[in-house]
């Protein structure tokens, strides 16, 4: 359970002294005053530098603003550099933070508005806009502390093996019927090749409908009947899975300690004895 | 639990005297005769009113019946002005009552007719009515004593913050995917913005599924597959929050309550005796 | 519960003799070979007669088997007609079978046919083939055996007030939705009324998604954004409700054992003795 | 629970001696290393054919690698081929195994390549391609080892009954609200015979909404409203269905089995110490 371990533990456990120790409670902690206002501004930035990149694609605002909004873009690029070199070097260990997933998207979220100063052209520009948007993903980092994102996640992670059986029931079903579809319908009708079949395969049996592509033969209404009521039926699996598995991690609030006997990890949340072993449990500190 | 409070509490406590008493409870209260032949009334006169907005709306209505709807409009508006007046008169601190949600919803109900003697315009009517339909709310006031809306209230409300990071997850993706697909299929197949690709994410994923946009490129059709199996899958994480919590409510109601004679200790919470052997049990004291 | 009382019960306590006590129990039992054979029968032609109507509304298929569609169409008429007069003959109380609900929808059955004799014309004629349809109801009656619809049944009873308060706040939505995108796109983009706008948001909200009636402004865009994904949310509400009371009706196996002493008669499954009032609850013999 | 039978168990009980023992692990058996090595070889050839399949079906891609694919194809037929002679030559009961779904799957997936080669054209070798992709069938014999497919499984039999009752409904609904809309709209909207509005009623209450068939006039948009809120309801019902039983199902795991010492009497399937005191349970003999 890393996910819980503080930044501040991971990536340098207080050896700092000075300003770097200074500098790194305000950009890796979040408990004090001067921490949360950084986070703020940080999460501030990031919406401000995605609603420019957001803007800047509609037509008439870049007519009208696209020179402010090229201000604002290089002023966020040069604040999100800024920002980047005071982590490496306020950092113990600045390998590890360049080297984890948010060390890359931290780069890659500066690099492109860079790189168009020597090999300009305005395809390029966009491309950089919609890298930056992933940095959003630093916003998620702050759901952490929400404790309520871990049931999810956990829950997510404990029925990942339900969920793939269910992936690969519905990619088959997917294959089948677009090939059936296919060979009733044909190119015709909007059909024009298996690939085709198999995304108007997903697009009804997800019920999302978009209506661009539809069966126009009786036969192939007569089997779109039958795909979309079996999509029907199965979009209650995901859903099922899903419940019954967060309502069994409400219920037990099973704790992540494993027993110093035999290894096994998953316990309830007030056990005490390991349930295989029957060994003490380590106290729960957290 | 003030919610529970009855509304007679809320705004005077029964000091009044004479005809404002008897107006007090007659508007105010739910529970004699008198007062619920008003809440009948109010319901149909807001249902009425809605009823006459909405018709004025079609074109052949209105040419046909334009008068009669707005001899009705002022009708109605003259009816609710006059009950206005009545609540602020009989109840003890008329201030508290104007300043509640439902009194700001009161007079802007009736507003805007007044306004549009004044401040004449068609298009300014049209909003009138719009407004008007506010009232609707209103009727919500009933269901308050239905006690089950009340468990669906708090169901959601505890839900609360799962269901805050489960939309931020969303409109990450939306963020991220409707960039992409405006990268992908460009201006030329109605992507004409990330704003607008945003759009279509969000009719995608969340299996609406207009068909004004869909991807004409083979990468685009590609990636609408897995953005529609994403939003497939997570259309189970609110359903899974939402009945886990319900479900979690409606057990509560049982309670450990262990019987003296046979032990058993699963119960409902309204039982005096155990439904196995008949034994009296324990008298619940938290 | 009526729903389990056998109709033999129901409708003739055993007191023909006879043809009248055989047929009885040919057309009213589902017990011995007779009674099966009887039932397997009426399915097939009810199931026929409906197949015939459905497809004489092809236009090829009337075309060419119009004249073999409208003999089938008299012998099956005549068939239940038949049976219609065959029930009212053995049963001792005839007045409560021809007042019941299958009693209704078995003459309503056949009397579009015979009125098609005097007030002639096709139209005419296309109406009695859908109150034919009606019929199908009857199959019905049969799942009444499979104790599965009875749980399916009693958790929609159950959850009765529930879908109550969720239907009247989507209509509530609906409403404000509706008037809201009537005023924002306004006629020239398809809300040409509020009622057209009402349909739509009713369409949009419920993730159907036609594409007959899309957002065309900015603003309309942006609200449909909105109302989508509180759509989406609520999608969760009516699926939270149904699987939390399916899921409690499975675990007590709750029981209509009325109390001889106090009257409540919702136990659980496993209740020898009244959790109210302690008194010894009478066997279950069923 | 046969399925839980390992195949070889199933088609032969270790009776061969030499190349065929050897062969036979291999080709039935997934426990040594070159057992797996086989599977994974197979599943990658599955994979090939179908991708082969898909491709060969885009217009380009044909027109470019036609003669590879061609090659391709009858590579993959000649290496299936053998290995269906081969799982013939090496099992003790061949008939069994021919007769097998999959045995049945394995003969179809070769027949029509070979069939191709007396009967040619073009449009048959179509129909092999698309029975050829139901060899992916053999993949999901692999999940039947991930003990979730099971438990998934498992839920779907033991809701069977509960889903047909649901079905049922869903069709009765379909047909008279697909004859009332053919009623009511009629040809010129669409709605051109009844099974054509049955088709539209299935593609709106699953809430899947093409939008390739919409109502025009006003009585048929109040129908479909009322016809969507239903579908919108009872998609609940399914979901409910399947969270209940998985739930259901889940819990069983959970035991019954009162501590010795301290009397804590829930506790999970496969604990052999009571997790709050240590105390060594009771061994479970039922």
């Amino acid at each position: 359970m890393t996910r819980h371990k503080p930044f501040a533990d991971a990536f340098g456990p207080a050896t700092q002294t000075g300003w770097r120790a200074r500098w790194f409670h305000i950009i890796f902690g979040h408990e004090d005053a001067a921490g949360r206002l950084f986070d703020v501004l940080l999460i501030i930035a990031i919406l401000g530098s995605i609603t420019v990149a957001v803007f800047d694609s509609v037509a008439q605002a870049h007519a009208q603003y696209g020179k402010l909004f090229y201000a604002l873009e290089w002023l966020f690029t040069l604040a999100f550099t800024l920002e980047y070199v005071m982590r490496i070097l306020v950092i113990d260990r600045p390998w590890r933070y360049i080297r984890s997933f948010f060390g890359i998207v931290d780069v890659l979220a500066v690099l492109p508005t860079w790189i168009s100063l020597v090999a300009a052209g305005s395809q390029y520009l966009l491309v950089v806009r919609a890298l930056r948007i992933l940095r959003i993903f630093r916003i998620l980092k702050l759901t952490r502390y929400v404790g309520e994102a871990d049931l999810l996640w956990s829950t997510l992670i404990r029925a990942r093996r339900k969920v793939l059986v269910f992936f690969s029931t519905i990619l088959t079903l997917v294959l089948i019927f677009g090939a059936l579809m296919y060979l009733i319908e044909g190119p015709e009708d909007g059909f024009t090749s298996i690939p085709t079949s198999m995304y108007w395969a997903i697009v009804t049996m997800t019920t999302v409908g978009f209506g661009d592509i539809t069966p126009k033969t009786t036969l192939g209404k007569m089997l779109t009947s039958v795909i979309i009521l079996i999509g029907y039926s199965i979009i209650a699996v995901p859903t099922g899975i899903f419940t019954a598995e967060l309502a069994a991690g409400m219920r037990t609030k099973r704790k992540y300690r494993p027993c110093p006997q035999c290894g096994q990890a998953d316990h309830e949340g007030d056990a005490s004895y390991c349930r295989i072993c029957g060994t003490v449990l380590p106290t729960d500190n957290d």
